[in-house]
């Protein structure tokens, strides 16, 4: 850690600021240029990440030069990981070259309805199937999911087409019921600050498929992998589905370099959701040949057979047949950039 | 609703749309302009909120007349609310003219320090007294909280010093063990969407500090009031501290207008917290200034005696001498705008 | 035009609200609903979007059903342009599926330095040289280019390398003399609303690069096409080149969905400029690939020999064999996205 | 500055690092860390402001511990300027102390409409009156201004109401003429960085209004004073009006802390503009008020004596009465805050 001192510090400021430095057992190099003073902090900068240097008078700045998180830092662990969801028929794997492809409903609206989708996006390539049975919804007056016979459906819909299913937890007290049904627990972008949640799924042992939150950096994204991590579970995927911008015209502005930046910092493997990201069915395409092209470990995708009768975000879902479509396209450019399939 | 169809629509599509609202009940106005049809859908506008329109082949786009939110719209309930916090020689109010004063530390560290920072807040005006047992933090290598020692610790400091307690719950297993140790119960910016909390505080029927989101609009914050109400508890004070934003010589972009805005739209009050808004010591007290002139009914400020020693985030509180000379200005101010203090 | 009135909007109030849509020469058509009343107005739609109707007493909210620009419009022109720049063996295409690679330093900075850089970005692929004359920086203590002695240089090295060139314009007084040197004329990010130079290339017959402004929607950026567009040059390429984000990892935003909206929205081909988007030569090739992926008519880099010593944006410059091994991975993504290579 | 060098740097890189500072006429005091070597360059910082220190291979990162900004920062000038528009009668002053009172229509539309608005803000206690004569319209379809005409049109209106005026200008070619009209020149958001405009208005010797651009950090705004500044003219008056957000239920985010943050960092005055900033007349007034308590030297709002009619900006003007009542309202808070009014 650096330490820029203010203007016009004092000598006994700046003997304080050493003093409380070296009371956390670090030792402290002065540096005094033409304009300001900097204090070199040699030592563990983990005791000190978490101290208030910034409240010391005199202090100007207080700079990181480690990244705060460990367990999921390239430094910790400099090869790509890869994550396994499913196994045998269903094995589904996402970095270190290989793409998954999640696709699915919003929601899980019933048996009938995951059976169709399920058949149909296992048949264009899909190696997750998604479905919510636990709705995150702005409105409590809108469709809040069907619960534990939600998580039934999908995992008899997953059995029957030999896919591995993954599903959002948003409650700590229904992590374990939730692990009893599916292959990989989804903490949604809402939730991606929820350390309670956070902390509930890193003590299972389930991949967990973790979203960016609307407002979070990617550094905060990966300060949420590590409470995860923590807790001993480092089966992680990530996931870039959109930030707040300021143009309307999309649900939320996709963030593909992301992807670059992960990679860069983390052996974790990240994967995009084009449809959250847009919420246009007719800007989804588009942009998961982007994120794939961008390096990106994987796809998610919204599938609906009749999305004008979805409960929940039908707008922004394809068709089977655009799905379809779309997966060929994406073949030709997993293709180009020499990536591994499943 | 509105209906907006796109250019082109085939008369068949048309009625497929006209059927789908019939199909809820509901009544369609067509009206053909020169170059595109709109739909004026007539009846109970609630049934559709959650129906994907914008799904139907044809459709461009359906513009809501009214809001989501009910309970807590200004529509329901037309004069604004006065929130009551404490009782007897704790109480203090929020809305309808009055202001309520929140101060204290970030996180409850010991009761030597509440006792001095309860004393000297209340000293200063104050008739909250604040402080966290369970943190909700960023790292999962930093300080937590003291959990239940600390709730017991923040309730003793204010019986001694006749001053109602806030605190922050992150858990939902947590909601009803808070409930006994304080006057009002506190949902941070980092849940405003953990819908599961909101519906969890919405059955207690303790007054409810609710933060805006970091990537929440102003829709949204009565979005996730309205969880609350929805249980029954509209005892609900809402509280901007700051979005993201671009410029991060700030910790976040403190959106004063948002008072005048909840103003228009909802009968609930709100208050500024431009201690988590700025971050900035030396900015606070401009922001406070600017929310109570804004109209806010009340400021959140966090103050400690030795923020450099502070267990979480001390950089930003303010001092208790800085406090009082705040309280000061911001009295004279509350004058200057009409409002009663306290 | 849709216009939404206010709830309890009076008669009185309504009919003034028609009569002032009537003396616009046009029809207005009213629908009751249960709780709102809607206008749809039917006529030209031109005559009204400059009128300030949401100042009318009563009006809630005015919806725009028809773009303001219409030019730059796909309704107005349904095939994607070609634009061409150079000609005989510098010439270049944009759109139309046609890709177009520009490169080169961020400044013109000297003979032997553009010589150096143009031969090798040639050599690399790319089909458009750039370099700047004068520059638009932040600090008036920064370099600000070579002017007219700068562009003699650009044309030379375009010359020698048989490549086109472009460079920026920010003075209105200086686009006839630029007029005389290069194939195109840039409008920079910060121009992008500087109505004045708009009009000014839009009266000369070059063909212009418009870079998307860091605060502009999609519709911004067709709205300042549509300045150059009005006088009278339709030979536009747009550019994403990044918006502002609340991530500081990255110098900006780079909003790759904005090429599938453009393409949706517009005839005009849109290229895109990972170098400004993200300032950080590990991120660059990523984006550049996803910009491809995506759809866009072309990529632009900044190429420099010598980083460390460029007097503009040098670290942000990839070197020129770096530009190398991209294009040959831009290759193959265009391959795989079916576009055709210059 | 303050170089920050990569994890794994080779002896030859640091060396190399050391030999490029030196070379710039600067020392280096090198300071190794536990995981980092960091580099204190000591000398004349603005040598290397300009030099892409961060393009050196092995730079992690430089830190400035100085501003850039030089004439326009509290060091170079640590009491706040005053900065008097207008003479004699017609004195407006803003800083120090002073609160100064900019009010008008958006556009000079004609000499009626002129004289009746400037008499009305004059009566209510404005002592600057705006009004634009070229107009900088996103759309090549919306009224431009009256140019040169307009601008007699405002002089005469201001000379009628013993006022002084304000005009902006968007043409290096106009500046002149229209400092022949008016006594102080605006240069509006979106030219905040047309730097060929900043560098025109530098060299005439009248009061400056430079409005924040909407993408801009405060620093940016301080480096743009500062093109204005280097040209010899420090008569500069800066303007919050709102910056990009992500809610777009008001058309900006109005950014109030930036006031507190000029105040800190220079000696020029700072002024509000809630009408551009919010764009909703019944959002204006509160965040006018909650400008001046925050410590703004002044309130700029748009006032027209008949929105609807405005040829430009109607729906977010206030009429003459309400700007009337708002300025007791202001002037109750000037004074709560200590300010003197004119």
């Amino acid at each position: 850690m650096i330490i820029i001192l203010k203007e016009g510090i004092t000598e006994p400021q700046i003997a304080h600021v050493v003093e409380r430095i070296e009371s956390l057992g670090l030792k402290a190099h002065l540096s005094r240029g033409t304009y300001r003073t900097v204090i070199g902090v040699i030592g563990d900068e983990a005791r000190i990440a978490a101290t208030p240097l910034e409240a010391i008078p005199g202090v100007a700045q207080a700079v990181n030069v480690m990244p705060e998180y460990k367990l999921t830092s390239k430094t910790a662990h400099p090869q790509p990981s890869i994550v396994a969801v499913g196994a045998g028929p269903t094995l589904a794997r996402f970095g270190g070259g290989h793409v998954g492809m999640i696709a699915g409903p919003c929601a899980v609206e019933s048996a009938e309805r995951m059976d169709a989708i399920g058949g149909a996006v296992k048949k264009a390539g899909a190696n997750v199937l998604r479905g919510g049975a636990y709705k995150p919804r702005t409105s409590p007056y809108a469709f809040q999911g069907l619960g534990e016979e939600g998580l039934k459906i999908l995992r008899d819909a997953g059995k029957k087409h030999s896919i591995a299913v993954v599903t959002e937890v948003v409650d700590p007290r229904h992590v374990e019921l939730a692990c009893e049904y599916v292959d990989m627990l989804q903490l949604g972008a809402r939730n991606m600050q929820n350390f309670v949640l956070l902390t509930e799924v890193g003590k299972t042992n389930k991949p967990v498929l973790l979203k960016r939150g609307m407002a979070a950096t990617v550094k905060d994204l990966l300060m949420s992998a590590e409470y995860i991590a923590s807790q001993g579970n480092s089966n992680i995927v990530l996931c870039e589905r959109g930030v707040k911008g300021f143009d309307s015209a999309c649900r939320n502005m996709f963030d593909v370099a992301a992807v670059a930046q992960v990679h860069q910092l983390s052996h974790l493997p990240i994967i995009v959701d084009p449809s959250h990201a847009t919420g246009r069915p007719e800007i989804i395409p588009s942009c998961a040949l982007a994120g794939l092209a961008a390096g990106a470990d994987g796809v998610h995708i919204e599938v609906h057979n009749c999305p004008e009768e979805a409960m929940s975000d039908g707008p922004q879902a394809l068709l089977p047949d655009q799905y379809a479509a779309l997966m060929v396209q994406l073949k030709a450019v997993a293709q180009a950039v020499g990536k591994t399939w499943g």
